[in-house]
């Protein structure tokens, strides 16, 4: 099976980027399931459901989140009546919404998608790990889940790093987002769970970390009130992992960054487009 | 003139990686000048003067570093007269060492090269935009400088991409060291300036930014006393960067990773090879 | 009945100003359970099974701790024997030993004593309003608890207020550790629980949180390596506060700082004393 | 010479309380110059000219500020031109507004009052112990100074301790500001400074640090959007701190608590008092 995962979609740029070249894409690269986070889709802060609902007619199946996820005030509300959004699983309980879901491809495959959130450089949360270990108590990678996706948004590479081992044979793929900038260390690991640090954004990168760069840069050298962060809204790029997965086992076989558009070196996994092309 | 930046060499995996590749990579890629961060190159922590020596000799011209700077007691004593050893620049006055040296190139150019540390998530410290800003004053590009690189040793990738854009049209290259893990955002910001946010580390990736991963997933697994982190000595893999400048201006033409070695998709910018080759 | 905390005891200064003074003041305020912070006791690091076992001797009934827990090797091996020796009860699943406990006093009350660590500027735990809140489906105040005292071990003090109103009304007394200085806010809350924000150490305040001050001081003012930290062995003060319970419903009647020998202004409840006398 | 130091004032409980009482304790205690932190006094944000006014009219002779300097539009407007309202000295360069002061009391003694910021689990900041250090340069205690009173904004006790021994022997009074809770360690440091960790908040103290109780709680309690938070508006505490400087040394004599109304039990020093009533 091909897993996609698209980095935070920051603002109009992101959106535009992933909704222009998602549709294209899965079909050449063969992809039978779409994880998106989604933290910033509108304006830079939050999701909406009318946002939403284009990035699924665009081919996402599943949206991930991170700490904007209470961004936009009508989330709250609409977050227990679509289970294709998620929030971090360890937000404390009574929390609206779901950290985790189970989802079906068109070819009725089981995928599992868990959204977790880091603890180092960030908000006092729940322990990740604990919170993993609990859900799979439920799932079974090659029992009752064809794969497992896991995206741990965090700030600090130790704690994502550490997190992809501890889950090393147990999961398909574990994925970093938050930081909106790619890492160039995508490996299957020693016991089969694909890994990235993080996926980078789906944004504008002629700005800092997605937003317009007067202002940020400003925040860094005076101390003096700022206006609100905008968007940068000049050409995105889409950011993104595949990941291959072994049917039987619903380990990783292999994976691949995917950089469509805008500022960024392009990368686009051959053996996938190979793949697809023999169909 | 091509610069090549080495990220953080964590332990022996770093180090030998980089000596055994480098000498013929200087050649294959007509490097002109090195800069290596070492700040882990002695069992993870801090650099010795042998070891120093040793990199110096395999074709490091300077030496960077960051917050494990003083690991090893030796080298607040030797650092005074090692001027290829860099400590960061915004240390508080006082601090044995320079935060930044100009150096000649085997052709006679003038190359600038600073060390900076960032403050999101990192140790209080001194303004590092300030501390550039009056750097810059000194050293004008295309002026009295052929080439400017600042290695920002911190954690944020939006402080780092703000003190790009600050310097852009400044200074040749600005690189972010410390997450150990290489970011895929390589590019040339607007006024030229060649930036990536991270150069990774040299070292060896089945590891926890480094380290043995036993150790550092119970850190985050458990709240009990860990023994003390060591490097892991699988095959390392060695990080760096190359930046193509304009001999008129002193600005970034071309950008590119280089990855040899172990666990990491391998990289290495065609264009510096073919230029090599025609030489 | 009358409760006394103790603070953060720190190096033999700590020791000695509590051994030296507990057994008389005990008399002398007629307190009826004396519960002792105790993680900086070793050196300033930690706590071991001989000094404990002196506090005990001295009247000390129940000790609590925090971040320093481990920082004696052997503290892991033994706490699990200890039941008046307790460890942040936030601290995760499978921590050896345990955060709450339950104690008899000589007149056969049930006081129960909990350890909480607070999150904001502290490493990364487990929610503890959460915790303390499954703490009280097992224990009711009034019901099978005569007087319910938590130690809330963190640095913040919006937090330390927020915790202390989060219990009020269904505890005894909620009294802040860790700053290692006392605050002068001492009061009972609207529903009937004492509070004080920090309880400060018991040890010797002319020094940096009880450490010799000289090194402390260059840590802030250089970035160099700095020598050990050890605690400042002049005429330690013993900081505690006197909280006076109500038999019946065991929430508190009065609250008052108890201050006894070094540097710091001496304090002593006048009402304890009349009381004690009276009896 | 007698100093008053009265802590943040937060909201209009804390601006009531100074504002009643005052004058009158002006008198009573022989208060020769009155310094009020005033950084939460407008509705909890910042500070504006007209309750500024208010205050100076009340006999504030000097306000300092902190990280919410401002909160309020108009103060980096008006700044410039409102000699007596510091913000933090170690602030960038080219900040609005001075850090520190010289100001003269109606009995012709200059006074110099500066104002810090502390960089532990504060936002980034420059150096404080070295920004205090070149002011000193300027301002020479029993020279050109009768008085000097640091204000250290700031949140770790260990930093504050360490500002109070740098400067010890160096300035009349260090006092920190930040954390709303008032400190009970009172004391003449070693070499004649005066000294205590904070002064506390005036303000409302049934409250989190002077904001009504219950949004606060959420926000530990929860991970979803809270309402702004606003200031408590029960009857507020006046928490200040007395110093007697030595006319010939300018170093501290005596220190002492002064607390009146609200929550929090009453302090006076008995001293002030006496010497108010002989003159
Ligand atoms: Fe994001
Ligand atoms: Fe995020
Ligand atoms: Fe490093
Ligand atoms: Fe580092
Ligand atoms: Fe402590
Ligand atoms: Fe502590
Ligand atoms: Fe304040
Ligand atoms: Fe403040």
């Amino acid at each position: 099976m091909n897993l996609l995962f698209l980095g935070d979609l920051v603002g109009r740029a992101g959106r535009d980027v992933v909704v222009d070249n998602l549709p294209k894409l899965r079909r050449d690269l063969a992809v039978d399931f779409v994880v998106a986070n989604v933290e910033n889709a509108a304006g830079g802060f939050g999701i909406t459901q009318k946002l939403l609902n284009e990035l699924f007619a665009a081919g996402v199946d599943c949206a991930t989140t991170g700490n904007h996820v209470w961004d936009q005030k009508e989330t709250v509300a609409f977050i227990g009546s679509e289970p294709r959004l998620l929030r971090p699983l360890n937000f404390p309980q009574g929390t609206p919404g779901k950290g985790a879901g189970v989802f079906q491809t068109a070819r009725g495959k089981k995928v599992v998608v868990a959204n977790l959130m880091g603890r180092l450089f960030m908000d006092p949360l729940d322990d990740p790990f604990a919170a993993a270990e609990a859900l799979l108590k439920t799932y079974r990678l090659g029992g009752n889940a064809d794969a497992i996706l896991f995206d741990f948004h965090g700030e600090a590479t130790s704690e994502k790093m550490a997190f992809g081992h501890f889950l090393d044979g147990r999961v398909s793929f574990v994925v970093g987002t938050h930081t909106h900038v790619p890492t160039a260390d995508h490996m299957v690991l020693e016991k089969g769970t694909a890994y990235q640090s993080d996926a980078g954004m789906c944004g504008d990168y002629d700005s800092v970390i997605g937003m317009e760069k007067a202002n940020p840069v400003l925040r860094f050298t005076r101390k003096l009130p700022t206006e609100r962060l905008s968007p940068a809204n000049g050409a995105g790029t889409m950011c993104g992992v595949l990941v291959e997965t072994d049917d039987a086992t619903g380990l990783a076989r292999r994976i691949a960054p995917v950089r469509v558009g805008g500022k960024l070196e392009p990368a686009l996994p051959k053996w996938a487009s190979a793949l697809a092309a023999a169909k």
